[in-house]
């Protein structure tokens, strides 16, 4: 049997359309943003309590990634921000030419802030740079604080960490300082966001983060 | 640019080891189980609550998948009950190779069940055969009812689905009927088991169904 690197020049193919992605959102004076999380984890959820805080002051989109259903552009589209809908048909991650496909039907001249909701899966799309500015992850408190030490690779190349659902704290056996001292042992410089989506608490220093991100326009 | 399919001939290899592995099981009288979830969803607590149900009348082995650490065989051990880890070394899912190492270092003859966590992931473990008899998969409560829409084929694929964490039920808006009938339009057959495995409730029922999946021995 012959071993074929297959991974290699895919990845290759896929940094060259992502470094294009970038360089076209750069001229359009548009930041975009790789949100990252398990499935269930409020990657929808977080989305909407920042177009809340954010939408008033910035022209924000949305490109939605799953697998199937188009159920996360609708609730974002009920927000009143543009989502487009990108459905993989069974990949497990979204790539930079999916992401090209998107920023083809989206008008980048009238937007500040693009945020990317990739496929539920802390392992996959780690490795698929899409041509954001940043990758962003989300861990929810359900989770167990045990995820830095099982899914290093995500912790490591997130620019910032969200833990979500802050509020149900008390029904679950969450060991903050554990897991804090773990992200910090993968990636010592990102802060990390402890926020409920749905309840509003925390999401303020989030977006204060995120808002420095975006480009000042003239 | 030519496209090639590598995913064929790979599913193609996978597939001729786990029927090896599968038939290798069937000679010594062995059940295995191929347990999938998000990551943080309870596949670990499954099992341990499995053990303590099942652990007196069945010898039982567990073959853990992760990423990186040793944590889930060490909380495996720790229960009383063989366990040998598999680190993927940032692979997205277990394929039957790595199951054919483990199965060479247990003694098959001494074992009547084996139980394989996955790595934390609703999509990628779908495509591979690892030679288990059943694959079974769990969705905890907290992920969200939306589930079934969003990750169609693993609902598909799975001869029972767990739901998790139901103790926790009044912190979430978590819609049952909703998600039944979802599952049942995915797969009419499965059976879905409510439990809580830190808690211990509804776990008799998921039991039963695994008891009637282990061959008598004389």
């Amino acid at each position: 049997m012959t071993h074929v690197d297959v991974a290699q020049p895919i990845l290759a193919v896929n940094d060259r359309l992502a470094a294009a992605n970038r360089a076209r959102l750069d001229a359009a004076g548009v930041v975009m943003v790789d949100l990252m999380a398990s499935p269930g984890a409020g990657k929808t959820s977080v989305i909407l309590a920042t177009i809340a805080a954010l939408g008033a002051r910035y022209r924000i989109a949305v490109i939605e990634g799953d697998i199937a259903s188009r159920v996360d552009a609708d609730r974002v589209k009920a927000a009143g921000v543009t989502a487009v809908q990108i459905n993989t048909g069974g990949a497990c991650h979204l790539e930079s030419a999916m992401i090209k496909r998107a920023l083809d039907v989206l008008d980048l001249d009238a937007l500040d802030l693009i945020i990317v909701e990739n496929v539920g899966n802390l392992v996959c799309p780690t490795e698929f740079d899409l041509g954001e500015h940043a990758k962003v992850m989300i861990l929810s408190l359900p989770e167990g604080d045990d995820k830095p030490l099982k899914y290093p690779n995500i912790f490591q190349i997130s620019r910032a960490v969200i833990l979500n659902k802050v509020d149900v704290a008390a029904a679950f056996n969450f060991d903050r300082a554990a897991f804090e001292d773990s992200v910090r042992a993968l990636n010592p410089t990102a802060p990390i966001f402890a926020l409920s989506a749905t309840a509003g608490t925390g999401v303020d220093a989030w977006c204060a983060w995120l808002e420095q991100l975006i480009p000042a326009h003239e």
